[in-house]
């Protein structure tokens, strides 16, 4: 269907790939740009090139930084014995905006997930490994997402640091703050039952 | 929130700012162009900027094109004594897929809208009523959107195109193919029961 010009078919084309976007929105968001400024439309398409080749990660803890170390490896205020291990860096924000946690984290960029392929060696674990070896830890947390990859990825990593004698905690499953417990699913309730704690 | 680096959260404000695309879809699609290879980066920044750039209107019918005069108002096995009005060149897309349709189109690139500050100047009406007078045209079929915007915009061509003396013709209103009686609603029922034929 080349009624559109090819500019704008590759366009849509291109968008199309993009995850999550199908052909109508593809389309949409091609009509969009045609009718941007030509500034705004500079300024999407720098931003796409910039990004992809400026992209770098923290050497110590593998988040995306501009600077290495990242800010919260160089901040003195953070407490340094704690690691908070996460697959991705949105979940390392996500701990962020809650404002609770103040020691340091370690991003594996992925699960383990036969299923695709991706085996521990594919994750930063040796750099976590390394990273334990030369920097005293007193407690490894490990924030790996609730569903079967990160469950298997936490287990894992809890059993290559038992040798290390380094406190390993998960975080723990329960049921949502502000949830209703109707629609809750049965395993999240029984991992709730298991972990109540006495109230005070 | 700069947690990613000023690259990344750049490219995820740039990306909000697109029609129907939230935060949380913006960091989707800002974490898969940093993973992508760099070839595929700089073909999405670079279709970005030659869709915008390249972008060209037939003179003739206003629709989108790599040549002027367009390929259907080139193509001279076209009906060209009938004239479809369109708001938008993804309509003349809708109608080139049906194949049902062998005249001309015009895209009027928008619909009469008082509220968004629409007016009949805005659109390419102008082009058309020149075209009219230049060329000889024996039918115009109005196929504007089946909304207020579009009614209205239908309803202002047809008055000023009475004169010419020009067969002005709507597409039929009516229960959409495949639908079910029941869902559909009471205008759209209504123009179906007055647009009623007899069966052969």
């Amino acid at each position: 269907m080349n009624i559109y010009g090819q500019h704008v078919t590759r366009l849509i084309e291109e968008f199309s790939r993009l995850p999550g976007i199908g052909g109508k929105s593809a389309q949409r968001l091609a009509f969009y740009i045609i009718h941007l400024p030509e500034e705004r439309a500079e300024a999407l398409a720098g931003s796409i090139l910039s990004a992809r080749r400026n992209v770098r990660y923290c050497a110590t803890c593998c988040a995306l930084t501009d600077a290495d170390p990242c800010s919260i490896c160089a901040n003195v205020k953070r407490d340094t014995a704690t690691i908070m291990v996460v697959e991705d860096p949105r979940d390392m924000a996500a701990y962020e905006r809650t404002g609770e946690y103040s020691g340091l984290y370690h991003v594996l960029h992925g699960a383990i997930s036969p299923m695709h392929g991706v085996g521990p060696n594919d994750l930063t674990i040796a750099a976590l490994l390394k990273r334990l070896q030369e920097q005293p830890t007193e407690e490894v947390i490990i924030a790996t997402n609730p569903n079967v990859e990160g469950e298997a990825t936490a287990l894992y990593i809890a059993k290559i640091l038992k040798e290390t004698g380094i406190k390993v905690t998960r975080i723990a499953h329960g049921v949502p703050v502000g949830g209703d417990l109707e629609f809750v699913d049965e395993v999240t309730l029984s991992r709730a039952l298991e972990g109540r704690r006495e109230i005070n």
